[in-house]
């Protein structure tokens, strides 16, 4: 800590800042005449959810071409990747045979990407498990059934996205363990703290070595309510059906515009968010928020009157959610005589922001710090950290080198929103949301004036 | 800017502070077994609002009580004090005689301590004005009017407690400056940037030289409405009816408990929000938050077993809203061989804590931010600024000289709920919740430990 803040103190004295007058036009034009909100309530009230391959996709994509076009972006185009095509069909999670609760239905939800069920679902005797080491030495009792993962996220990170690190592992596994010691399906305790029944849907994988098994989010208060069933009841028999289905790859695209940097245009500074979500609630916290800051950002930096020096481009990623087909297409669109030298994704959230995450060294971060910190006190979002960029621009570090930088929004309530039925338009306060895009156009600012180096 | 990074990183070379693992058990508590949120919605869900001199706050003094004995509060006793009682009844802005909307109903309220209408109201025309200047500049038209003061908070603040700031004369003094002019009474918009219709209530004041008219504050789109209806009909009538009241003094309490000092007793750091509420919502942010933040702090540092230097003393407020009878009043009761050396309140919300405000100078704030910045800092709540403390604790300041600090949440929404029918539960999320209290446990621990000097 004093070695950081020793250093800091030094880089201050060296490292150029942009002048405070012109920090403070991104603020008075974002909370004067801010656009942020009323972008991501036509996108959340007039499109809705906007799963991969989804009509509502495609209008998005337009729509979100159009905001480009109409705010004066430079240069606006699709770049088409195919994703896949999951749909949700019918679901059904039913206890058919207890004697305190026959016939109920519990709360879930498929997870995305799972295979369904046969028609009428599978019927079969669960046994909840903590881990995936409890499941193994519980090995012999789990053949035929199915497996229920009920381990809780760790309420005691400060941060529910370290909570949520330490449990997704089910959701993203629980199939593949499942099937690994002969299970019939997965039912997996929703990701989230939230103290609701609604459950939250998200990505999943297979492993080719084994059988795909159809698995489901469960609700909180249903998880529950079947973990303290099965202490009275061991036996009790469920009855899971899933309609949900996969099909051929579909045509999708990434939303692309910018504007030209003054004396290098051929060092790009990206910023973006994602477009798709999932088919849940209005993706209004995931990743609508991301798209608003984005396209605000870029329309904050040029209702200010400010000229970057480097081009700065707007991404508005395709198929974050169950393939990343956008952000690896977009790395693999060959761009001659450029480079992509720094990129900023919002992909956590449209609440206050507190900060960026910069997947880079200590050094980086500091530099960072050094050149915007200042500004970024002013909104409170100045706490500059090592680590995790962005899902979508991930593929540009590993190409390129870009260096890759997270908006960090405040993190507590996102977890109770995230790929469920609440992730909606009235969950977003449109100040905090106006906050995040005047910190993005201060970062992109900062990048497009003095670079990375 | 500089200036200061250098003092700190001084200071921070000789400043102690208390260890790591101490305040990390205070954190751990607090998430993994934190009781803020369950006391929080038992106050807000089985009592509500809490006027002063109602029913319902005498019901939260005993309640209050209950709790500090339930968690091993020391001394729990009950300090009387007498408190105003003005009443609500029923209120109505009609218009009555426009050819667009007449006999149409805005949304209003009474604003607190408002003197009532007779009976059938008073029916008159009103007119629309931005500040007291312009109501000067007309006060030929004025007279025998009713006054609409419109004037929005001003966006472009970052936190919404400076856009009240800007605003709020018109609530607090707006019925005097009516009257000033002859006007009938004062319909005054509500001190929020919500983009909604909850009329928000708040203390007003009456000038003995000057009539008391009645004063009611209108919802934001009630107001839109009605300027621009004036905009096409500028002599239109409103039937304004308020059946508030003001009636003699009642008694109520502040309600105190303590862990008295291992090593100083005498020495005393309290710890305090204001139980009062208006009537209106379930005073859930202002300031049930406070009351849980305050209780639940003390509770944390029990639980974590601490041991406190100083005495730990939490005082609920009585009264705070339109009053400030338990402020005084527990300033003035003699407590022979004890010194109040500090005071810590929590009156802004129970959102994510950002830091705290301290009534002092800079080289306090800093030294503060010495003893508690790295604490804080794991929970994001190091800002440590120049600034108010609490309007239930500055009367300690002005009689003994106590340095007085206030939690600052983060500011963003706590305007929209702020007095109005919106300030329930349901707004307020546990964990936020939760780490205010750790940052009120932080900030005392750190009191207890070191003093002031």
């Amino acid at each position: 800590m004093k070695i950081l803040i020793a250093l800091f103190f030094t880089l201050n004295l060296v490292a150029a800042e942009p002048a405070d007058s012109v920090m403070k036009k991104l603020i008075h034009e974002g909370l004067s005449r801010g656009e942020a909100f009323a972008m991501l309530s036509e996108l959340c009230l007039k499109i809705g959810a906007r799963l991969s391959g989804s009509d509502n996709l495609e209008r998005a994509t337009l729509w979100g071409a159009e905001q480009m076009k109409r705010m004066g972006f430079e240069n606006v185009h699709l770049e088409a990747v195919m994703v896949p095509l999951w749909v949700r069909g019918d679901e059904r999670l039913k206890i058919t045979d207890s004697p305190n609760a026959r016939n109920k239905s519990l709360n879930i939800c498929a997870l995305g990407g799972s295979v369904g069920t046969a028609k009428g679902g599978i019927t079969a005797e669960i046994i909840e498990v903590k881990s995936f080491e409890e499941l193994q030495t519980r090995k012999d009792e789990a053949k035929g059934k199915l497996i229920f993962f009920n381990r809780p996220m760790d309420p005691t990170f400060v941060s529910p996205f370290d909570s949520y690190v330490g449990a997704v592992n089910q959701r993203g596994y629980g199939a593949v363990e499942a099937a690994k010691v002969g299970a019939l399906g997965a039912i997996v305790r929703s990701m989230t703290m939230a103290n609701d029944d609604e459950p939250h849907t998200g990505a999943m994988r297979y492993d080719t070595n084994y059988t795909k098994l159809p698995a489901a989010a469960i609700g909180i208060k249903s998880a529950e309510f079947l973990s303290d069933l099965l202490k009275k009841e061991p036996h009790l028999k469920l009855n899971l059906e899933l309609g949900c289905k996969i099909l051929p790859d579909v045509p999708s695209a990434n939303v692309v515009g910018e504007i030209r940097g003054s004396e290098r245009p051929d060092e790009v500074i990206v910023m973006g968010g994602h477009l798709d979500s999932w088919d849940k609630g209005q993706g209004a916290h995931d990743d609508g928020a991301g798209i608003a800051h984005s396209l605000e950002a870029l329309r904050l930096i040029k209702a200010s009157g400010l000229k970057p020096k480097r081009t700065i481009r707007v991404v508005l990623f395709t198929n974050e959610e169950n393939g990343v087909r956008g952000g690896n297409g977009f790395a693999t669109v060959v761009r001659p005589n450029e480079k992509t030298i720094a990129a900023i994704e919002s992909d956590a959230g449209g609440f206050a922001p507190i900060g960026f995450s910069v997947d880079s060294s200590e050094v980086m971060a500091e530099r960072l710090h050094c050149r915007a910190g200042k500004a970024l006190s002013q909104i409170w979002a100045d706490r500059i950290v090592v680590g995790h960029g962005g899902t979508d621009i991930e593929p540009l570090k590993k190409k390129y080198g870009t260096l890759c930088i997270g908006l960090r929004p405040s993190p507590h309530r996102y977890m109770d929103y995230h790929h469920s039925n609440s992730d909606t338009i009235d969950k977003v306060n449109p100040r905090e949301l106006e906050l995040g895009a005047i910190a993005m156009a201060m970062m992109g600012y900062v990048l497009s004036e003095y670079g990375v180096e």
